[in-house]
């Protein structure tokens, strides 16, 4: 596979930290002499990966891009998980899972921003389409500031087919949705779930939206109708944790989860 | 006051529906056809307002912008409001205050997805600092798909003194701060508060830090180190509008406001 581009200091610094790319190489233009620069360079140098010196010329040519910050990295393709099922992505069942599901988020600014926010929440994973999302790029990476250097990502073929595999898992699946009736910080959480988010003005497409178990929207004042998706995707998965780090008294637990185990013991 | 040009379609859409811009004309390219365009030229018609065709060259020459999706407005200055003290600014005690303040969001975009989940949330105010913000533009109004054309913007000489202010007049205030011991989850918000964000990366200024009743932090999990401003805004607004909704008992009031009350009552 061909390698890619990595540009930005958070990229290129998460990306020698989280250890999942393969490094060519390190490109720092000349005369840049920022302590975080300095650290990237350190860093590389103990890992064993060459850094060129080069002209702000050679760097823009490399990145195509104005937000290099002064530095890039040759890296190998960004490390997507290839699974079978869904069950080999599954936590401890005791632990509960907790994935985010894409749908539709073409915009590579909105996929990093979610995926930066996921990061800091800790869902076990994020899922997205092959065919209806941006994809893990060095755009994404910049955006997420780093983050998806160390995200679970999982790209799947068809997002209807692994909903119905994650619903076997145990998991309940949850859609967001401003038009629902049910309210987000009405919904009590059960222990295993993955939550849907759709893309700003398109949605949930009709086909996702019928595996989801559930639809809640975001209560919201005033004249406009929406969120952005960035913004009501964080708002969302903090909800989930909230309930998972603070309720000591659960009201429901995931039932698919209990009727497994049950099933596992009579076995 | 010199005239603004606001572009794209719901900055223009939702300045029509505020009717806080004294509009001058609208622009739109010929040849757009799309339904969104005709329905603000039918409403601005309606309002009087004359609506000029003109050749995408002029849009862009007349809105310095790629993102003017073929519409643009002549419109007066944004309705920055001014007061002499807070204190014109609060509602009914018993209804409880909410405003964000901002220190040193110099990012356009940024401020306006800020402002876009503030109005969502339905804050009295948003307050930003005369010098250490970026200014309500055109391109804010467009970050904010439109939601700074409805939204109660006060701009301050000083914020630190503002919130000294705002002290005066029964709000506790809190400020956003990843360093912070307080989780945002653990706390129990009074009915009248002021909610500080800095800028990312940048955070709050010194100043303004020490004039926060308590700093709270959102609890984050990974290796990364920080939410960015916009996500962070937004999950901080709705744990506070989610306690002012959901919560039936609330476990401490707000005492500044309760004395307030009281000597009143003495009186």
């Amino acid at each position: 596979m061909k390698n890619e581009i990595l540009y930005g200091i958070h990229p290129v610094a998460e990306a020698l930290k989280a250890g999942r790319r393969k490094f060519e190489g390190c490109y720092i233009c000349a005369g840049e002499k920022s302590a975080r620069l300095q650290k990237i360079r350190a860093q590389a140098r103990k890992q064993q990966i060459q850094v060129r010196t080069v002209s702000a010329e050679h760097l823009l040519q490399l990145t195509e891009s104005d937000y290099h910050q002064g530095i890039a990295a040759s890296v190998s393709p960004y490390p997507l998980e290839s699974i079978r099922s869904m069950a080999e992505l599954m936590p401890d069942p005791g632990a509960g899972a907790f994935f985010l599901l894409l749908d539709q988020i073409l915009d590579p600014q909105n996929l990093g921003a979610i995926i930066r926010s996921a990061l800091s929440v800790g869902v076990d994973g994020v899922i997205i389409p092959k065919n209806r999302s941006a994809a893990p790029t060095a755009a994404v990476s910049k955006a997420s500031a780093g983050a998806l250097e160390h995200t679970r990502l999982i790209r799947v073929t068809n997002l209807a087919d692994a909903m119905r595999d994650l619903k076997k898992c145990g998991l309940w699946l949850y859609g967001l949705d401003s038009a629902a009736g049910h309210d987000l910080f009405k919904t009590d959480f059960p222990r295993s779930i993955g939550l849907v988010i759709g893309g700003e003005g398109r949605g949930i497409r009709p086909r996702v939206k019928s595996q989801c178990d559930e639809l809640i929207a975001i209560p919201q004042q005033g004249p406009l109708d929406s969120l952005n998706a960035s913004a009501a995707a964080a708002v969302a998965m903090y909800e989930v944790l909230r309930q998972r780090r603070y309720l000591e008294k659960r009201k429901h637990q995931n039932t698919r989860y209990k009727k497994q185990a049950k099933s596992k013991f009579k076995r």
